[in-house]
């Protein structure tokens, strides 16, 4: 039996999978925003590189309180949007609906957790190429795995289960973690020092990999991060480093989810994949220098973007 | 009894300061390179807020081995040259020369010393802002004053006191100080967060001090600088790191050399003031992991700026 999807935030990645989970069967409803007059008027597109599809009639929505009770509440929205679940996520959610984060980085399962019941949550890590590139068209490039994890429960559950024979009928591979934080903190071993060097160098995957210096530091953050995960009770085991490394090598040069957010001068996620980690592993009474370090070079770059750190309006003067 | 100079490096810098003790009587011997031609013929203009002056006649070399022996030979090119000194520096060296060193960060001296012997050497810590518009074009914008301290020896030798008579009389303040290695950390200080940021985040004192995780940053980074030069024997008092947040605050907006020299595309002084103070805190056995993230986005940033670390050559996909 197929579940029913509430899709919160229908862009690159929420309209990815909530098209195709309705292309398998599923029923479907989509929160939009700037796109819903267009998406209830034509539809989604999905340009993918699986084989293209036009879903020319979906259920639209702009208020979560005219969308029906449903098994499955995917949040798809990036963490910076993360004040708004509040109020989108209470109506949603009765009986037994739970919510699938699918999102990057830290604490997103807490908040949503403080809104609906920690019971209610589990989360999705996605590794996933896909951008919008118009109102309701929906552009994959490429993979879509997504790792499930439950936040309240160790182990795999039957609704972790439920998810991915769901994601199997419609074609996504999905992969099941007995320990959530555990698969949380290894993808931040990766995100922390791609994620942040890509936007602080202005860089690729593939030109830090190539400078020794950058390789050395990238190497030196994922070592603090093991340290704070560990720190944290999540045991990371030391090959991580190691495998993490030579994946990146291996990889084609990759321009990371946070440089993209820079180069399009959106918000990026400076809390959810740095300011959050930090604030655990200090709690936990960890040291974290570099991620400090990147942390206050990342807010200071997000704050520039878009505006909130001018200077004193004042020219510099420039001297020897 | 006014002393006898030789300008290694006529630039904003040594170009400054010789045509400064040239009008006040000495007789100064000036090493061009590129300037050469056009300096021998027309002469040096100083445009200077102390009032402009011309000397319409100097002494132009490019090959230091056709200059006398001086008292004093003043080295002031940029650290990014220093490769050069070791054929620079013999033929200028017989019976009590010495070499005044006007450079920036840590490792000059030790270098000078192995090539012309350490007790020939003294150290100047320059605070100038000063352009070159064009060839023998010096534009002295503000400040001048230099901080002398002799390399070998502690304590205030005659032979400081004599360049700062010398200086004096060019209208130049000096200050002298006991302990040269004391007065280079101090000033890494302050270099290290601001010329190293500047770069980083592509940004003025002012925007950094104004922005509240960057200015924690700036703070964090001084600290882990006064242990260094604690460890490495160079005891430097606690109220440093307060008094150079109170002096930046009230500093105009200011563009440090780095972001000049990166602005321009000249190479930076990243060995000097970040590479040299890391090697010497780590042989001391201090951990400076903030320095060794700021020393590896600066050499990744500074390669990139001369063309060292492109990537592999594909483009990059773009990935969520």
């Amino acid at each position: 039996m197929l579940r029913k999807y509430a899709i919160i935030g229908t862009g690159a990645l929420g309209g990815f999978y909530g098209a195709r989970l309705q292309r398998a069967g599923c029923e479907v409803h989509f929160l939009l925003h700037s796109d819903y007059e267009h998406v209830r008027e034509h539809g989604l597109i999905c340009q993918s590189k699986d084989g293209d599809f036009t879903l020319p009639k979906v259920n639209a929505y702009r208020d979560v309180r005219e969308m029906p009770a449903c098994d499955v509440v995917i949040v798809g929205l990036k963490t910076t949007q993360n004040h708004l679940l509040k109020d989108l996520l209470p109506p949603l959610v009765k009986g037994n609906t739970f919510v699938l984060l699918m999102q990057n980085g830290l604490g997103g399962e807490e908040l949503v957790g403080e809104i609906v019941g920690r019971e209610r949550v589990i989360g999705g890590l996605c590794f996933l190429c896909s951008n919008k590139n118009g109102p309701g068209h929906i552009h994959h490039v490429d993979y879509g795995l997504v790792t499930l994890g439950d936040y309240a429960t160790r182990g795999v559950t039957p609704r972790m289960q439920a998810v991915a024979n769901d994601l199997s009928a419609a074609g996504i591979p999905s992969q099941l973690v007995e320990d959530l934080a555990l698969g949380r903190w290894q993808k931040l071993i990766w995100n922390i020092p791609y994620n942040g060097l890509s936007v602080i160098l202005d860089s690729t995957t593939d030109t830090l990999m190539n400078f020794p210096a950058t390789r050395q530091l990238c190497e030196a953050i994922m070592w603090e991060i093991v340290a704070d995960a560990r720190a944290c009770g999540v045991l990371v085991p030391d090959e991580v480093v190691p495998k993490m490394l030579d994946y990146t090598d291996k990889m084609k040069p990759y321009r990371t989810s946070m440089k993209i957010d820079f180069d399009e001068r959106r918000p990026m996620e400076v809390e959810a994949i740095f300011g959050n980690p930090l604030r655990a592993a200090t709690k936990a009474g960890a040291k974290s220098p570099i991620l400090e370090t990147l942390y206050a070079q990342l807010k200071f770059i997000d704050g520039k973007n878009s505006g909130r750190n001018s200077g004193t309006g004042v020219s510099p003067v420039t001297y020897k």
